[in-house]
């Protein structure tokens, strides 16, 4: 186990109608808000009136800015800080999923940065400050609701990054899985697969002796395998919703990775994709994992055997072939199709080969290599996107 | 699952040499600290030294209080309490256990309160503010280092009771394994079983539907299972001590209990059995745990089954009998054992029988139910003692 700092300050409020509370809780921190959401559908819901009438209720002023999309776009983060700067603004609140939060956190950091907030993405400028913010969760996926990271899409080549400071947890969270209920399948089934890539990205890892994290990890796992179905199956099953929205919470509030290195190769080369292509975050997850784990498991072919077993309950090879790996991957494989998930490009109707291309900008143009469980230089990851469009045989 | 909140904002610092960023630490929140520790091990272990070294090094002035015993004292609590009025000490470091750290949080809290401490122990009194604390933990077990409570004995009467609040849990806490080398066997299995305790208190409950946090408790509870044995094998085995400690905060973090009710009859019962006797708290528990499983598990024979086969890889039977219930059961008395702990009364020698007192006692005279699994009053809990000093063969 490798030394380490672990700290998650967020109050996480969690259960039936506790977004009813979130004027209580946004007047303890703040007096003029900006109420950053999406693309409406919180309005449909009704979800947008009760979070209205709970700020009235509890004197909280309020701005607000919608049309978060998927991917979320750096020039809708500049028009948040500018509307920030002019309406003094004091706290964040975030309603929607991942995407939405990630762009509060990025317009709460970049009210008080002085320069272009993006500059923070490339290593130019550091986080010093950040205005506070809270959530409200409608997408169980991205775990950024007590994360303490963001990722944000520069339109300006289409450049998908990742921000991270320990000051930039939400302080609180408030998770209802009912608002969850009229969720799409499909959206419902990538959230699924980024929570359980967020497990993964943790569990695939050479530290030695980690035993207990590895154990949470695969509880994590084996929950998720275990619920996900039965939220499609059933999308008012509460219990079900309740379980899914609470994994994508533990899968990233980094209890799961104390003392281990991690490893988030697949993340870095599904950004590539679904910033070209804009296709699903949790969609692109389900195609890259298992070619990346095919390409990397024979580096530390006892952890993929634990995986197998523990994780999907298929019993080692005592015959010294990789046949028990393989089948742990094929499981995943299968999971992800009983989720009604693409496992291939052409799945996901991307049939052009940019493979070269997206390694290399992966990489920055051959400047880094991505990932620790084996460090992947562009070659590398250009072959896994070759993976990604391989036969389903494999 | 339960409608639940879960904050837990202390700063976990965990590895090697860590307790030399204590002077550092703690100048973030004070500057005149009562350092609070037990009866003198750190002075020969030299721990003590080098913390005195780094509060100095960082400007930090310091009060000193040790002398704190196993099952801590109300009376060493009220002269803490006096010696941080007369020295206006605005930050307590508490270096040592659970029984250290428990002190010095009814300290901190006393310290802020208006009238005697003990008021808060018996409902007469609550809790509005303290002085902030933080730790330097050497004994893995209570979980008092990122916990919300702590547990005082007061000599009149020898009643030992629990009070808690959000605000009790400490500001930081550092924690190397190596300072757990020279702890002594017995004292390590307490520990071991102290945090098993903590984590079957979580676990066994008759809410439904709590899949993850199911299963999160069960990976704790394996990894306490298969590192225990390791640590008394080999003392100076790092990784071990390591997973240890994880698994003493973990248990007690509040993480495995998120959306449950949680029982806490054993670890009461307990308490009148520690209190009368000083006996270790870890060696109470692994004699009244099994005993309140034996008389409960009835009440829900699923969840039993469930902790044999997911704890201990005993298979379900398919027969309607309770065979595989019994021997869950017994696999953690053999557990028990194979760490050198107690099982009966007899092995703690204690033979004389005040049952019926301690009963009494523990349900303040009839006033109360203990635990939520199978609530029970002073007759079931007579009955829970008795089967404490049964027959081994049961």
């Amino acid at each position: 186990m490798n030394n380490f700092v672990f700290k998650n300050s967020t109050e996480l409020v969690f259960g039936k109608a506790v977004e009813e509370q979130v004027g209580e809780y946004t007047a303890e921190y703040g007096s003029k808000v900006l109420l950053h959401y999406g693309g409406g559908s919180i309005k449909k819901t009704g979800l947008y009136d009760r979070i209205i009438k709970s700020l009235q209720e509890n004197k909280v002023d309020y701005v607000e800015l919608g049309g978060v999309q998927a991917n979320p776009r750096l020039s809708l983060v500049q028009e948040g800080i500018k509307l920030c700067h002019e309406e003094n603004v004091d706290f964040i609140l975030a309603v929607g999923g991942g995407s939405v939060i990630d762009s509060a956190k990025t317009i709460a950091v970049g009210a008080k940065y002085d320069g272009n907030v993006w500059d923070c993405f490339i290593g130019k400028g550091s986080i010093t400050d950040m205005i506070p913010l809270g959530v409200v969760l409608t997408i169980p996926a991205a775990g950024s609701e007590t994360s303490d990271s963001a990722v944000i899409t520069n339109e300006e080549g289409w450049l998908k990054r990742p921000i991270g400071h320990p000051m930039m947890r939400p302080v609180f969270a408030l998770l209802n899985p009912e608002l969850t209920y009229t969720l799409p399948d499909y959206q419902t089934a990538c959230g699924v697969s980024d929570m359980l890539a967020h497990t993964m990205e943790r569990y695939f890892t050479n530290t030695p002796n980690v035993d207990l994290t590895d154990r949470l990890c695969e509880a994590t796992m084996r929950s998720i395998i275990e619920q996900g179905p039965k939220v499609l199956e059933n999308p008012k099953d509460y219990a079900a919703r309740a379980e899914i929205m609470l994994a994508g919470t533990v899968a990233h509030n980094n209890s799961l990775d104390m003392g281990r290195e991690t490893d988030w190769a697949s993340h870095d080369i599904e950004h590539e994709l679904s910033g070209i292509y804009d296709l699903a975050h949790g969609a692109g997850l389900s195609i890259v994992f298992p070619a990346w784990m095919k390409y990397v498991y024979k580096v530390n072919k006892p952890r993929f055997e634990q995986f197998a077993y523990r994780v999907f309950g298929i019993e080692p090879q005592f015959d010294g072939s990789d046949a028990s790996i393989i089948k742990g991957i094929k499981a995943l494989e299968n999971f992800y199709v009983s989720m009604g998930l693409p496992i291939r490009l052409e799945d996901a109707d991307i049939r052009d080969d940019r493979y070269e291309e997206m390694a290399k900008k992966a990489t920055n143009n051959d400047t880094r290599t991505l990932g620790h469980f084996k460090p992947l230089d562009s070659k590398d990851i250009h072959e896994i996107y070759k993976l990604c469009a391989m036969s389903k045989k494999w």
